[in-house]
């Protein structure tokens, strides 16, 4: 079996690496001329909508997935046309528009801040009549990692916000006083049956993922489930999903989801009794999905824009790096690693001592 | 890093994929066109004396490996005169040749089974004078999986059996009445830190590994350790060493070495924090080593001349599959599976039903 990948980064690099015991083949359409996981299988090298290029995959390729959820989705539904295409293209139409994906959290009774559509400056002033300050002004679309996002405090800020827009179609949405931002991991094949993760509770800074560790036995684990169980049937979904959500007082507010292999689900490679990258090939071949019991205490630091020496990171008891033959660049994911032990504290110190390295690498 | 690998099957495949995360690339020699591993690297294609690739393998890789020990110990100690090739050409050497092996646990005081030299007829008859029936016959060289070997009942086989050999520098070797077949693995690094796996317990049929499972807090793992401790600081050993031990009543018989990653230490892939491929990397680029500890309830089955279908082996709970991209042949390993479970008794029910499917599609 060919698995088709569009993007070659550090996701497609995982998805193959656990992709080879299955016995599994990659084929991989990334821009890039030495995206890391290009050397995993075949390298399609272009742009993501070359007709040449979207044939061959389509041809070559048994299923096809994607990496990141900014495909342009007249291409997913081109490949859709020739072959399978998992997570379907309706996935990724909701995932890649903050408009659309709210309005669909809606539909589902899922909670969410509150939010409004901004096309022009008199709709920001309109919308701020409503929403209480702070609030965040997005682009509805290619956001990630905290770009094409302003944080509005006050109603005088708001022509410029609206300038720095540019004019894209945006969505303003309030700030949810959350204590905890959480996602929950699940997988769904194609017939039907359903595995979820242990929760992850997640660290921003500078809006990029620093820090994921698992909950295991979280009290909203239940609560999270049957959120995400509502998103994964009402879009007869396959493959892996990522939900995030803030924890308000116990209460569950959706903020986004990922069609995809999730950051804050690398810790289940060694932390889980089955990665997220495995179980999206099971799920997208419709085989049998593997346990995703938690294994021991495990999270995960993730290195941005610099990494330490290897043997720095492997100093630390249990860790385990993952490098993803990435060049260094300012704010730019370029490798994580992770902690687990059977012990509450070693895990605990172990982590501390790998967020301060970390922390003290980036952009080197 | 560029890792240079002389061999490309099942082995060098899990050495390079559990060498991807550590940031590693690949650089694998082996006369077969399509061999498994030869996907995730530079493929030199031809024979393992070719000198003009021999040259380009020096030249190109930083450190050299290997994931057999028949490789020609003259070209073994060419690399290592333009590279570093670990584990050390003396290693190589004194574990493809069954007399010297013998002899070196000899001087180590290390038991093992009677033996003698057998070069003629005549020295087979002599030594049959002293060891007992039954005994077996071995070539010296070039022996794995059982062949190259013929056991003894009576003086009547001799002659015969001295024929069958073709006049192959052999050995005699009485046979110990073992109860249990077990296998200790270790890594040591350049700088001599070592670090040893649990003991695993091995089933032979036909010659060929069935089953290893792993023995946690074994009695004998203290003795086993001492013996491989000896065995490594007499090579000044770098890398991981598997060493195949009878358990007699308790005491250890030294039965031969592999210089390399092994069969019976698949399980550590699933069922230990950090993998034997991962430590055998660490130890060969003398990073810190990981921890060795099993995780659970854990062992292996191969998959010999036939495999079951995925869909099958993953519907069985707690199980791993690892395709090996090799064809079928009767008697070659084409596949393992694993089991790891915090439950004994989970754990022991799919082993079992693992074992019966393997079983049933052995050269199928």
């Amino acid at each position: 079996m060919k698995i088709g990948i569009l993007g070659g980064g550090q996701l497609a690099r995982m998805l193959a690496l656990s992709g080879y015991p299955l016995g599994l083949e990659f084929i991989i359409l990334d821009p890039s001329k030495d995206a890391g996981a290009t050397g995993l299988g075949k390298h399609l090298h272009g742009q993501y909508d070359d007709p040449a290029l979207l044939a061959e995959l389509a041809e070559e390729a048994d299923v096809i997935t994607y990496e990141f959820e900014n495909v342009p989705a007249e291409v997913a539904r081109f490949l859709a046309e020739h072959t399978q295409v998992y997570p379907a293209p309706n996935a990724l139409c909701i995932a890649q528009d903050r408009l659309e994906e709210k309005n669909f959290f809606h539909q589902l009774n899922i909670p969410t801040a509150d939010f409004a559509t901004v096309n022009c400056l008199e709709d920001l002033q309109q919308a701020m009549t409503s929403i209480t300050y702070p609030a965040i002004l997005k682009s509805r679309r290619m956001g990630y990692d905290g770009k094409g996002q302003i944080v509005l405090k006050s109603s005088g800020q708001l022509a410029q916000a609206w300038d720095a827009m540019q004019g894209a179609p945006s969505i303003i949405e309030s700030f949810v006083p959350f204590q905890r931002e959480i996602s929950i991991i699940a997988a769904r094949r194609a017939s039907g049956e359903i595995v979820f993760y242990p929760l992850s509770e997640n660290i921003h800074q500078q809006g990029i993922l620093r820090v994921s560790e698992c909950c295991k036995n979280d009290a909203l684990q239940h609560q999270a489930e049957d959120v995400v169980v509502r998103v994964l049937n009402a879009l007869d979904y396959v493959g892996i999903i990522a939900l995030e959500l803030f924890d308000v007082n116990g209460k569950l507010f959706a903020n986004e989801f990922a069609p995809r292999v999730h950051n804050s689900g690398h810790w289940t490679i060694e932390g889980a009794e089955t990665s997220q990258f495995e179980n999206h090939l099971r799920a997208i071949l419709d085989l049998p999905l593997g346990s995703t019991k938690a294994r021991g205490h495990t999270g995960m630091v993730n290195f941005i824009g610099g990494v330490a020496s290897t043997e720095r990171v492997l100093e630390i008891p249990h860790a385990h790096i993952h490098l993803y033959d990435k060049d260094p660049r300012k704010g730019r994911k370029v490798a994580h690693a992770t902690i687990r032990s059977d012990d509450a504290s070693q895990y605990s110190q172990s982590l501390q001592r790998l967020l301060k390295l970390a922390q003290s690498t980036d952009d080197s």
